[in-house]
């Protein structure tokens, strides 16, 4: 708090933070009266450490306004500020504690989709979206390097103009499915090669970005979703090693451990599993997944 | 932070608010980069005290989401959600520091309408609202002592069922008006018995009243807006002596210094106008007011 408050004035301020936590003694669900209480403890200093003026506490209201207006069953605004806040994030992280050697978790996004289609051990899950192919393969195992079969693998990604295909609003399907692993806990599949896009930036969280000089881009990446039976449920993406947007991704959603190597090859150069790509390159990419136990 | 977060936990989640923080260094705006950094670190200080859990956290998605599609240009639940947290008592406190014996501040609330209709000195502001009638009257004068005349004396209320006329919907104006002070610094007007009034409470932010066991009741109040040339404008409330939610109203706007005593007359007291009220009994309410100058 600034040195120029009085101490009459500090008094009078924390009287208040004290009657506006005791009101929340009284919930049935002691959870929520904790989360309320310290909401309201953490709400307050912001507003007495910043010294908020009227002025900015109706910008405010109204920035909140507008981020509920604009938000319907396709546009989730809040998250979108929840995300470039880094809160999604962070309460990633506070729920899936790094392990020693599991794989690491990052934000779900706003483009999961319940019901892909299921495509076989090394199937393509393009579905006619546009972008370079792109070979991922690699294998799932335990915490304790046991491998995991029938392992659900889960993949959704943007084509290579930035869009998901639930952008595009004609119920398509399309860069996005599901596969399981085999006994070896292997999976390999056919997709895109994952290109920058900007999270959606017409709206009030796009003009923050905008005010304070943040690109909407997200770095590069390809989202896993992947449950096995006795596994906790791993939430990640895997991105692409050299990319520019690695180190300002709009959410903060890259890790060291998630970023691979995406390697390029030219026309002709033959594919691993004999694929006819006519006059087009292709990419290629490895990434093991580590699941940890459910219990953890 | 709970005990058994690891310190390797610790640090990764620090390193990420540290990322989020330091993605603010360049708005042009340097308050805003201020804004933002302290939310962010108010914001994820919050998350790790409480461990937040993924599903909290969807929880508070879904409620801003339920508040931004309840609000429009009549109903605004922000705001009513920054009331029953403390934070617009707080931000009034905090731009309104208490003076030696200026009258305090309060909230300004979701009623306040420009152009309400002048009434005399000594008029009646209820414009046909339903309640016990009230003279109310009072000097405004500044923290020198004198008088301030001239003054614009502003006033609203909710009518005896609990609402203001804007609620019904009927473009009525009514229990709204303003006047001006007298040579002297003197106000004098009819307008009703304040009576307690529920804060809307059909939408998430009651939802979450109810939750932790809070009434949606504020304590009886009048508004006043007074505004003096020369003078800090003054946006206040006045309460009623022995009102049941004076220690319990729903959006902290009590302050004792603006608490007073309401006399209730019977039938057939002679008023102090000489005004003839019939069957009815009514009350009377001596409010004075002191302005700071608009430099402090």
């Amino acid at each position: 708090m600034s040195e120029q408050v009085r101490p009459e004035q500090r008094a009078r301020e924390q009287a208040l933070v004290e009657q506006v936590v005791a009101s929340f003694d009284h919930a049935e669900n002691a959870r929520l009266t904790e989360l309320m209480q310290a909401l309201t403890r953490h709400l307050h200093a912001f507003l007495r450490e910043v010294r908020l003026t009227e002025g900015e506490w109706n910008a405010a209201i109204e920035f909140l306004t507008a981020a509920g207006h604009i938000t319907d069953d396709k546009r989730q605004e809040f998250i979108l500020l929840s995300d470039v806040l880094g809160a999604s994030m962070q309460t990633i992280a506070i729920n899936n504690e790094a392990s020693v050697n599991a794989t690491e978790a990052t934000v779900v996004g706003p483009f999961f989709v319940e019901r892909s289609p299921e495509v076989p051990l090394g199937g393509d899950i393009s579905g006619g979206a546009a972008g370079q192919p792109c070979w991922v393969e690699g294998r799932v195992t335990g915490t304790d390097g046991e491998p995991v079969p029938g392992a659900r693998v889960e993949v959704w990604e943007c084509d290579e103009d930035g869009f998901y295909d639930v952008q595009y609003g004609d119920d398509r399907t399309a860069a996005r499915g599901h596969l399981f692993t085999d006994d070896d806990g292997h999976y390999r599949f056919w997709g895109l090669t994952p290109v920058p896009y900007p999270i959606p930036h017409d709206g009030p969280v796009g003009a923050l970005l905008e005010a304070v000089g943040r690109s909407p881009l997200r770095a590069a990446h390809l989202h896993f979703k992947v449950d096995a039976p006795g596994k906790r449920t791993l939430v990640t993406h895997v991105f692409v090693r050299g990319d520019d947007f690695l180190t300002r991704d709009a959410v903060f959603g890259v890790r060291d451990s998630l970023i691979v190597d995406f390697v390029q090859h030219a026309v002709g150069v033959p594919t691993p599993d004999g694929r006819h790509l006519g006059e087009r390159s292709w990419a290629g990419a490895r990434f093991d997944i580590v699941l940890q136990p459910r219990s953890v």
